[in-house]
């Protein structure tokens, strides 16, 4: 089965050209000057359009357990939304629950996911005890496609690590060539500050965001960059907010320690005024760190156009208003954290594309060619290039849409971003040679997305 | 006429993929999986090796008038020599004579190099007279291709400029969209250096680099930023040599300012204490700026992998050891200035490959995907992909060799890296889709090469 | 002839005490506990007040030739001022001619200021033209007690050095211990942007400030601190104005090298929305550098906390704006630059204390014990200890004031702080134990001041 | 009864001058040039001689228990000690143990010293638990005269305290105008190295400081300063050894943020190749922070002069080797932490004036003048001037001794500093108006000290 995709834009990550794409099966097997290749049995016409290759969003929760509720999208509904905004990868976090093993933990994962998935995926795991045992199955981890571990300076008592732990881990992830992701917020400080407010009567969702001051994601930041550098190991900062986290990872970056980052559109397109909004609707607005105040958006798009921001990913956590959120009406500190978005992401970038915030080129490599890169997908995922996954996105930049929970796909009752305005639109989407979007309709199927067994990070000389 | 690449891997800037590459007469015009496409009237085997954009060297000095006399390759002898070594095109600089205007300086250095060239050539522009006639020449150099503009902060009464008009000239870079590129040292401040030394009977060639401190290059690089901060004007910085200069070029960096800078194999494989060599030997790797100690070396190698380094380029300037090095025997300050490289830039970095300091996608970055987007030949150069021109070099990363002026194809009568050992090595190049190298042998002729209207720097967001 | 002022707080630069200051003709002879020493042929009780060394006021110009016309204060009217508010030693520039040499200006400036000055004065000696006569010349000045030397990177074409002139006079500097002083902006490229603004039309006072920006002063301060590096060279930046140059000295400082700064009441107080006042009265505030955006006076209090900026002069150079200011109705480049202010900056710099800015002892220490320390008087200014010269101001820190040109004393006809209300005045003034204010009478007499033999920089480790 | 000490050399930190220094009773009552005041019962010969105000010692141990002993000097025996090296005040830490109040924990240290020391004495306060019950105790004890709080980031389940901790203290610290003291290192992240290195097999006395890395001590320096800007607390930090951590201090000082640091003699002097001598004798110099390789030792005494480090103390904490430092001899981390210097503070910091490293008004300034300004006794203590204790130190500069083991007065069986030759020695001590030591020989008696009622630091703007 042979697709062309013919007369587009092939845009990577270090240039765009006018080409065709030459699909066997599942595999992109040659990209070529328009017209170079025949006998498709299948030809899309991607005239004035890009031809990129499909997001990778490095960081999503489907189906995850937090504070007695679940993250409401499955696998199944939140790789559909992923389709349907252009992303073909998601990497999803299996969460070691206290008291059980990393390689159960995994076990349960794939038993969420395999078979329910629209698109490919794969898993980063999220150490939540580190013990010798734990520490010894890093190693089956990785031998099983699973090679970055994400760890938790904040929310003591549930995956909160201590200094000593995060110590331990990265001597582990230094040792097995591993990827040690952290969640950089001083959580034990914070929780004395959200005590505080709460003692003090102030338990609106704005709360959520003044207990978590910058100042203290930047000092995590800071902590965890220097527990890499004692022990050597590599870092990945994910859902970086704020411009003190912003500024200790640049200077590490100075000085050649592999450190990374990401942040996500939320930080990028909302701020604190959100979570302000009357009637509990800042509640929408709750994940951890929190927004932060406008300023700091444009220093996190400076970032991205600096590299040192490498990556945008969504933190996907999805949470109904309705009966989820609301569980913390009275309590800023039980709203459920997380923002839905991972169907989002791709637009949300392109309209920095159009902004003029980043290139055409930084676009497709912060949302696809540096995750894969990151994560050990490359080859594989992140370019149009032979060889690589038929992952295509078909991106229309002159499409006008406007972002509505009531026309969106993720299974979640709002969106952070309703009513806004976007130029820029995923027309056709292919994972591995299937086209699962096209026309405006669905044409993909639980079940077609496979497991990624990741290799070794490929960023890290 | 078909030419297949066949059985090698294909190394761009972002990845590396078992592919075929498909010339069709001057334009590579496919990559597949092996064997996708058939019908070539050539095959080359490159099971085993690298297929490589073929090198961008971004600053060479070919028949360069200085001080009396001219750098010793002409257009013919040092092209030949790039392709030997892998490059395939070359930057050279047309120098403004004072009194004269910016476009008659393009017609002579047309003059000089048209018909000349075995591989292909684009030239930046020397101001070295800032008035209201150069400034408007400005728009008209960029229109005929010629887009990059020089300056010097050093060779006071030679090419240098004053701050006054170095603001000018940003001024007209940001108004026009075009480059400014910037040598920069205190040349004001090292003249009395130089000039104390000499007084002193201090008159050997390490002088030369004593009497241009490392301090006197990281000031005139921050003044350069300071200058193109206040005018939005954006900044390359060409040969940067010491860590002073990058802790400058970093900082400004960091804060998303468009500066950038190219170092240049000498200062990551020579030092000061070459300069020392007995028998006015230092003389051979007499440059400004001048080689440095050698713990320099490993901030710039640092700088390459955080990309505060983007280009590595040679500054190939050849002046013999007999009668021309020697001008300068009984005062340093009479040696020409200059150090040949243009055969050896991508062996040396692949150097940096095998010792580890790069990876292999950042080798072919410095060296070819970065110059070409830096300098507006994106899309037609620096890149393996459809549409491109077929400038393609098969490496091959298991040879040996040992660089020597007696093998060498560079028309000057040292080496500065003579008796060094390298592990790989070119092994065919096309340019343009012709084989120029190929089993050891020439294939290329003058004339063969094209002059390279270039595109405004596809860097500048 | 015993003084004794009794009951007063004696405030030193680290410390203050109830305690009697005991007066034997023109020295500090004691300081005691209350009533210790008695005995006295006058007693001045100083209950409630503040005893303090009297100010020094080390950057003023006093009938300065400036384009044409001189500064409108005489020594003897400037210094009469600088008693009204306090001060009761001045450091004032002799100022070379071109094709003069620093001795013979010296001489003019002794004839000036000789027989004249009402408190004890001093020279610093700016050198506008840098050969081997005048870098001789600069033992003899020490010699003769003036051992800091002025240079400026502003003015090109009047008192402009190069970098070259600057290095030399630094090599020399260090040679001799003697200290380099800078006026540091960019004149060359301001020069460029002057003239812009003029070819325009925009010849408005605030367009001094807008042709000259911080970042040119910043960058000019950088490179004098380079310059300095390199030689080994103290450096005083005189009237530092902007964050961009204080971030400058404040990275100089952290390395410890020895590099300090000045800034002045002005760039505290007053900002460049006073420069677009209607009518040329921004005229009014013309000097240079300019004054800034007001977000700059919060850094520059920080600074003299933190000690990045060690004192705080006036750079008093009073033009009236009738006749004088008014040279430049029609071109702002042509306003005569200064701003008087010899008489208030005691009281503006209490204010400060008033206002929670800086301590008590901090004032009495940038204002008067570090100048001393700075500028070779200490033991013999600027505390309040025996041997020292009795140069005490009673100081009373609850009296309230209003800065007027109708009752200051200085010789111009406008105030820069016309109508600010002060809390804090000065109420009696020792000069070498002489009374020369005392209940809002001036009881001095020219000549009394005498020129003071400065000893090498006290600061200097 | 009066005392005069007569032709010396009176330095105080702003300045030196030949004065006699005139005592009445227990109080300087005038500084006086020499001979003004005449009647004296008692006159001290200081021709030639310092006189100085005597040491003040801000971070001693006396007593303290640790690990099942106690450190080996007694108040009486310690500040006899102290009195010998020329200091006359020792601020010492009453120690917190878990369970019992601050207040309670008061009155114990205060049975400890009270009626046994030779020179005047302060506490600090270490809080071991922070609860609502001891954050309330602060404001009694600050009533009391002890507000400076010390919090160990070291030392989990000991002194540990967590960031939550301290930020309710730090909280409570800015409310009340106390100061927090922080022992900055990552003792979390160090207990998994100690309990490496001791599962390895590695146990020697070096051990100590290669498992407490200076980058968990610049980490921990770094978050104490994050926490101190989130609540406003001034940050004073104790025993800075590691450039790492001065970097920390220094950038913070930069932006105007109360926070000090000090810095002791066995960091200026000493490094980790003392740990590494043989038989055991490197546990002599096991104390946390560790000793660190020499090269921190210029960027301390750097640090000395820039004042980012304002402060030297000693962290005296003698334990003899026998017996109790051989309680580690199978295993390093069971050495008592501590090592003796409360005598040679003042000697060992002249040194520095000697090798040309601070000036000899430095020398005054961190050792005495800046704690008593910074713990609340300025006016009191650290400063020659009427109104002060007669705490009087005179100093021959010109002196040889060597410090030995053998000569000393400190209750401990060795010195860290045996055989080093130093330049200038304590000749005279009075102790508010009391001799104490004079012609080689103690005259003071326990119980003469008195403990000193603090007032709030005076160095918080």
């Amino acid at each position: 089965m042979r697709t062309v995709i013919t007369g587009g834009t092939v845009v990577n990550a270090t240039g765009r050209a006018l080409a065709d794409v030459v699909v066997d099966d599942e595999l992109i097997t040659a990209v070529t000057t328009p017209g170079l290749v025949t006998g498709a049995d299948r030809t899309i016409d991607a005239t004035g359009k890009y031809v990129i290759p499909g997001g990778i969003d490095a960081h999503t929760h489907m189906e995850m357990p937090f504070g007695g509720t679940f993250s409401n999208d499955t696998f199944a509904t939140g790789t559909t939304a992923a389709a349907w905004g252009g992303t073909t990868t998601i990497i999803d976090f299996a969460v070691q629950a206290r008291g059980t093993s990393l390689l159960s933990t995994l076990d349960t994962w794939h038993a969420k996911a395999d078979g329910n998935c629209a698109v490919d995926y794969g898993f980063h795991m999220i150490i939540s005890e580190v013990d010798d045992h734990s520490l010894k199955e890093m190693q089956p981890c990785i031998d099983a496609g699973v090679n970055s571990f994400k760890m938790f300076m904040a929310y003591p008592g549930v995956f909160y690590s201590t200094d000593g732990d995060i110590l331990r881990a990265m001597q582990q992830a230094r040792a097995t060539g591993s990827m040690v992701m952290m969640h950089a917020e001083n959580g034990i400080a914070i929780d004395q500050l959200v005590a505080q407010a709460l003692a003090e009567g102030r338990t609106a969702p704005v709360e959520h965001s003044i207990t978590r001051p910058p100042e203290l994601e930047g000092e995590a930041t800071s902590r965890a960059i220097a527990l890499a550098k004692v022990t050597g190991s590599p870092l990945y900062i994910v859902h970086l907010s704020a411009r003190h986290a912003l500024e200790a990872v640049a200077a590490a970056r100075d000085t050649g320690q592999n450190v990374f980052a990401e942040t996500c559109p939320q930080y990028l397109y909302l701020s604190i005024e959100n979570m302000a909004e009357p009637d509990f609707n800042g509640a929408k607005y709750v994940a951890s760190p929190p927004l932060r105040s406008k300023d700091h958006q444009a220093d996190l798009w400076r970032g991205l156009r600096t590299n040192d921001l490498s990556v945008v990913s969504t933190d996907h956590c999805p949470f109904c208003f309705k009966d989820q959120k609301e569980l913390g009406r009275d309590d800023f500190s039980k709203i459920p954290n997380g923002i839905p978005g991972v169907e989002h992401r791709m637009d949300l970038l392109h309209q920095g594309v159009v902004t003029g915030e980043i290139t055409l080129e930084r676009w497709v490599e912060v949302c696809s060619t540096t995750p894969a890169r990151m994560f050990g997908l490359h080859g594989r995922k992140g370019v149009i290039a032979p060889g690589a996954d038929a992952d295509v996105v078909v991106y229309d930049p002159a499409a006008k849409q406007t972002i509505s929970a009531l026309t969106h796909h993720m299974n979640v009752d709002y969106s952070a971003y309703e009513g806004l305005e976007i130029t820029g639109a995923v027309e056709t989407v292919l994972s591995r040679g299937a086209v699962v979007i096209a026309a405006g309709e669905f044409h993909g199927k639980p079940g077609h997305g496979r497991f990624l067994k990741r290799d070794l990070s490929q960023y890290l000389v």
